[in-house]
């Protein structure tokens, strides 16, 4: 996956992944997103405020992820970049990630329900876990829970304490309470592959609650 | 959205939500319904008793909202308006709605269902909120619920009295109890993004009422 | 819908249902089926123990609903006709149905259960019960509920008690326990209606008996 | 089926049967897989670590099931042989499979956990379960469950036990616990109908354990 893209076959798979996401659930109501790395300077994002799953190649902005600044914004004025953006330029520069996506799923907040104020949830006995980079059958996967905030810029904070953290090394997702998820990978393959490993574990997880 | 729009892709568009919403379940076994407002004396809205999925643009009345009389039948004369006629037009003149959707959902009678015989149904602690135009992550956000009744015209009363209390000035749904919910926007896609909001909101609360 | 119907079409729109029908699960495994009357002396019956949702046109038996028997088999002589035969045939001649679909939904298994023993389950509080023709949303439902057999075909004489008892008049619908249902209407599309408001009503009572 | 099957129709069937389990979330993540035996010498196998719903003719492993030794690879050298490979033959030689799934589903998860560390969960009162070759609806009918273990190749042990055990005659499936099931049949329609008869009885222990 470390190949060259071009812009456009690249936009289109994003505007495809937001349909599945679409699909499954996770960007409804207009809301979460996706964001995709063309180059160490460029970083596709796609706008906000709009119906995900009708997201075109026109659409997206392209921000340099070193300094979250807009390089380049589309034609139609009316979008506007998501507030999203820094959130997705601090895990691609802390993390390496080639791609984020941020869920809204009802699972993402059902499963940090169950962290009951704590600030990590533990996920173990999944075979599932090995769908995450570095992670065992065997392992107890902990994802960091943050607080929600009035607006999506302000958890930028809580997010740099994460990745300052040695107990979350490991994570490709941090859940937002009462909100959703942002999970990221080192392409958008594997972000698509991490977002449905993850999804996957927040029913789990909730299923596994219920059954008791 | 405030742009003019033409009759033809208008009614094309309402049939494409209601193929969408049918796919959700929202509006199964013939239930549920649709209108939008072309202008400020024409609304269609979809006929009653049919397979919601498979309404075609010929298939619409026009009506005029302000008396909620029909300006324009259908030619196959089988047809007949929906009972939600008066609910319709009581929330286009009384809330400036562009469009309203009618859901049969499972999860608003659910949701309803939780309101234990109060008149409403409170909502907080989710970002979703955020996606009901007016409403912030952190508010507590009250939904109205009314009392079903053998015919759905007569449900315009309660909804009257919905809409002169002070309690209610920030929402876009009403739920009916044992029934389901009308959600509306200034537009078709406002009332597409927060027919998505507001059923993600039952389901969250439902959720969560079954997690503890 | 009484007018006349041409026999490839209306063998088209059953597999179309049949599809339909696979995709909210309600047939899957080769379970479940359905039939429709093309006239008073000719009913198409999807074959058995076959892929419900890639059954062809060419694949349906055609039978007498007078006597049960075949009137022209399927070229391919590998399928066979449904062991549901004799109730669909029993329930177009006791009910006057134009089309039957067999259901094997667990939504239906689930409601089943809930009737505990008993041979009826009562469904109230729904306004989807006037998606049922004759029926209020303030009546209460009684749905017939009968034992399982290891043969379908012994399951006639339980529905044969059932239609002649003055309990279950306003039913379109025979939930049979640990299996699923047989739904009916007046012609393919009020079956098809029916089956969705059943089923919304077996989610229904599934699902209010897991939030208390 | 018994009839030939040429190479590239057959894994084009196995490419749709891959994207339907998708669509089901039965191989979300990557994970899961499929084969089929296209002779007695030749099993063709996905590859492992990718979106299985996009898997391509081209894509597949040729392995003889006697030896699981790998005949052909394809031509992309990136894509490695499923781990569950060994599991596949096994089950191949044991049973005298002509296709095998290896399903990720949650339901399959939730299922083994309800066997509460016994080797086997019981499965009765359904009649789904006369969609199992050999099963009946009054039976009880037995699925062996059996330990995760770190990788797959070391399940194969286990899976040697089960086969050669009197108790676990007449399975067509063996549950993995907190990893998912491995589902065959003699040929790949019978494996699509297994899986789904078997993913039916899953969620159906689930859900009545909900009810209770």
């Amino acid at each position: 996956m470390k190949k060259k893209v071009s812009p456009l076959p690249f936009k289109k798979l994003l505007c495809e992944f937001l349909r599945l996401f679409y699909a499954k659930g996770w960007v409804s109501g207009t809301g979460g997103g996706i964001c995709g790395k063309l180059s160490a300077r460029q970083v596709f994002i796609a706008p906000t405020g709009v119906h995900k799953e009708r997201v075109q190649p026109l659409d997206f902005f392209t921000v340099n992820p070193s300094t979250s600044k807009i390089l380049k914004a589309p034609r139609n004025r009316s979008l506007r970049l998501s507030e999203c953006s820094s959130i997705f330029c601090e895990i691609i520069r802390s993390r390496g990630a080639g791609s984020v996506m941020h869920s809204h799923a009802l699972s993402a907040v059902l499963a940090a329900d169950l962290s009951q104020g704590r600030d990590r949830l533990l996920i173990e006995r999944f075979e599932m876990l090995k769908g995450v980079r570095g992670v065992g059958n065997m392992d107890q996967h902990l994802i960091p829970v943050i607080q929600n905030t009035p607006v999506e810029s302000k958890l930028v904070s809580q997010i740099r304490d994460i990745f300052s953290s040695s107990d979350f090394k490991k994570t490709f997702c941090i859940l937002v309470r009462d909100h959703g998820a942002y999970i990221w990978g080192e392409d958008v393959w594997e972000t698509k592959r991490h977002a449905e490993v993850y999804h996957f574990l927040f029913e789990g997880v909730v299923g596994r609650s219920k059954s008791i």
